[in-house]
């Protein structure tokens, strides 16, 4: 009787959404925390190295190199459907379609170990090309993680009600309560672990479930909004509480906290440039979803890459979207990157994509920085004494371009949105730091002068990117999360429903892009 | 030809979209306009009786009745069913009931004339005891404006597609063509009407769509979202910039703006006062919907009152939600109380519903405050040299509370949303200045003293106590826009979903309970 009752408990929504919650913070915190101290060992190996320049290469080279390829190989041994972000196969299964062998248990670990190695490879080299194609992933393929999470739960019990039952017990038995009473209950549970993924991995409870609805269904059920929320809430605040718990942060704040002055952040004659960083950015992920379909089809196309597979039928389900030859080629090519464009990409290099996000986010006016770069922190890496921040800033972002478009066709579990939000960043921060040239004393109006402020606009440029590529609103409410500032609301909603239609009316979604290849 | 043309044009989405914000910003603005010249009027006509006491208190008493006696017979003679906040209504008709005579251009006449009347008299006076009444409930009929805007040109053109389409021109001719080309046309538009009419009174964007969303639909069309979004962005866009260009606000911000410190607004230690807030809420919003629902019944209930009503006919219409009577004995009511309590009172009395608000929010701990109150600026009404102000705060919650629930069952065009924000922002800070008096030298952490910031608290109060009468949990998102600063999502986050917690289990839904009356 008192399992019973046990049971009857964990089948009300709230102790379910809670436990989701629970167990997606802690998952998504020890990837966070493997990952990081794997970095730590991959810098540690590269400074032992210190004194032999060939020997640091190697290592340099060889670390990284490794965790992609042992990634690659786990994912097409455990769960070959593990490899790529996730969203578009959640996309595929709330529309109906049933997904053979995607929302299981294996899949989950081979996402999580797969995730895991490569987010260890990538972020702790701060090599912006390494990371460029790696940890960069990491946001999206955790709302794969996110959907996989619930599936095992929510899937199994719904499908197979009885073999299950032992096995995964309470929360099993929780679930098919819950099947029992509503008839949607499944497609219920998805949309939540799907919000719950990319709240939790963001930190971002409101966007994670905003973004999601927009990316995964076309008609939502409002009842399973506060689900959503509770259980993103939940998360998120698991996870902060982990990272202060573990001294990674003093106390709860966004994970890329702007600091701009509130009073007045922008004046309505920069909207203007605020629009046009929309329109751009709408032509800008129409060109990426262009060029990303183009390079998926192309190496489907490759013909002694068919036969190469052919022979080697074992790497056959490879095949999409990227085989290790290309791993390699890529790999090699970023290695040689950061040598070529001289002094200033090499310190670029240096940068771990988070800090890349937040000095293009910072308070201050690069052009107009006179002195010791050591002043400004991070951003000094920005700063080259010859070169002007400008043509630096468009380097960084053409250079990422491509390099994001290559890395998301990788073979390994990967998203999409990370990469684009840097994009978009240096995309606005580029913008904004021309406005800075071009108006150096700030614009007058009313007898007040307001200084532009380059950081905004990044916030602006990388809001409407995403947008433009994920074809959603709601990346705003993300960046709003993220910098735990919401003063320029307006032009950023401006900015980001231009690039929404500019995109929209050129090229479907990278979502709907990847489904379309994949059929 | 050209007619053609431009008609297929204007059956483009965006356009009508466009038109619709912009139209929606100018007659919230207009509104907003007449009723502060009529206010200013009010205390024009106040300071100049100033050496007669009576004569001040006759106009102090006559003007504000006469405002509402006239927007009570103007609503009952042009379109009794402009009475009320509008979302019940709004509620019904998504569900696929028809309400005859509601979505016409004569009760939008109405609403927004009755409305500008009801603010006019209201706010001027400052006295927050006819302010509870009446400029308080602004905002939720605002909703109800979007709603009968959307409507005339939305409702008429599918409905009656030919007669009106003369008079309407080509905004009818848009929605007659958007109409044929797809099937549900009619209640999208009604939601984007919803959402552009919260978005653009608070200047909201984000957060009006979503509680549109929550409080009117079941099933949302994700199609939607970008309408709702790129009408209420413009729309809030062009009512601020009216805002500015009329020298209102130096620049486009945030309504309530608040300037926390963004280092470490709250600590983990606070989080069980939060929580504490969410709960209390939760019961505080179920009790006032349940007294609201009796209050609303009585009023039915009441034989002398029927007999009366049966008598004279013309009167029958208004027998939901009040009656003339009702409004005069409220009104006695009101105009005595200012006296009652004592000095305190008096000076609470003369706060604007808005300035109560930013009051409530402001960035000094009130019970730790030494000296002349009149450095806190406008906050000083709440210092008393001989009462403490928790004890302020507490006769002000309670006298709101149930002056609050007395006006909005009154026979005008109101709403409850804003009432109820005012009673959770009070009920947050009276939290916030307890937690304060335990704590005068804040919270030590980890080496760091984090001092109790009691705005906080109010911001949190506010969100949740609105949250668990409307039972959403957008009303956060609301909240971060109405005050620019997002510091506190989570616990912010956390209280409201325990506040919807507590009060789905206890009541239903101010709007809901206000349907099952009126059924």
């Amino acid at each position: 009787r008192l399992g019973h009752v046990v049971r009857r408990k964990l089948g009300e929504d709230w102790i379910f959404l809670v436990l989701l919650g629970l167990l997606m913070a802690l998952v998504s915190w020890s990837m966070d925390y493997v990952s990081a101290k794997s970095l730590q060992a991959y810098k540690w190996t590269y400074y032992q190295m210190q004194p032999s320049l060939p020997l640091q290469y190697l290592v340099w080279v060889t670390f990284p190199l490794t965790l992609i390829l042992f990634s690659a190989l786990f994912c097409h041994l455990i769960s070959p459907q593990a490899v790529g972000s996730g969203i578009p196969e959640m996309k595929t299964i709330l529309r109906g379609v049933i997904l053979k062998e995607y929302l299981t248990l294996k899949a989950f670990v081979a996402k999580v170990v797969a995730l895991t190695a490569g987010l260890g490879s990538g972020i702790p080299v701060g090599k912006e090309t390494v990371s460029g194609r790696l940890d960069l992933l990491v946001p999206a393929c955790a709302v794969g993680v996110g959907c996989c999470f619930a599936a095992p739960i929510g899937g199994k019990s719904h499908f197979l009600p009885t073999p299950e039952h032992d096995l995964e017990g309470g929360l099993s038995g929780c679930l098919s309560f819950g099947v029992e009473r509503q008839p949607y209950y499944y497609t219920d549970m998805l949309t939540v672990g799907c919000a719950v993924g990319v709240g939790c991995c963001f930190g971002t409870p409101l966007g994670g479930v905003l973004f999601s609805i927009e990316v995964t269904s076309t008609y939502f059920a409002v009842r399973n909004y506060w689900r959503g929320f509770f259980a993103a809430t939940f998360s998120a605040f698991v996870f902060r509480v982990l990272a202060v718990w573990n001294k990674d942060a003093v106390t709860i704040t966004a994970l890329f906290r702007t600091n701009f002055r509130m009073d007045f952040p922008f004046d309505l004659q920069e909207l203007p440039a605020f629009a046009i960083i929309g329109i751009c950015c709408g032509f800008l992920g129409a060109v990426f979803v262009y060029l990303h379909r183009q390079v998926m089809l192309g190496v489907r196309r490759h013909k002694a890459l068919s036969r190469f597979l052919a022979k080697h039928r074992m790497l056959n389900r490879l095949s999409y979207p990227g085989n290790p030859r290309r791993i390699s080629s890529v790999q090699s090519a970023s290695t040689k990157h950061p040598w070529r464009p001289a002094p200033f990409c090499f310190s670029l290099s240096q940068l771990m994509p988070r800090e890349a996000i937040s000095t293009l986010f910072d308070n201050n006016t690069w052009v107009k920085h006179v002195g010791d770069p050591a002043s400004l922190g991070q951003s000094a890496v920005w700063i080259h004494p010859q070169v002007n921040v400008v043509i630096i800033i468009l380097l960084f972002f053409i250079m990422k371009f491509w390099m994001s478009i290559v890395a998301t066709t990788m073979p390994i579990p990967c998203g999409g949105f990370m990469p684009v939000f840097v994009l978009g960043a240096a995309f606005g921060r580029l913008v904004g730091e021309i406005m800075a040239m071009l108006f150096p004393d700030g614009i007058l109006f009313d007898d007040i002068i307001y200084k532009i402020l380059p950081g905004g606009y990044a916030v602006i440029g990388a809001a409407a990117l995403t947008g433009a590529v994920s074809h959603t609103v709601s990346t705003a409410v993300i960046c709003f999360e993220l910098t735990g500032q919401i003063a320029h609301i307006l032009p950023m909603m401006v900015a980001v429903i231009l690039a929404n239609m500019v995109a929209q009316s050129l090229q479907p979604s990278l979502y709907d892009s990847i489904i379309q290849v994949k059929k």
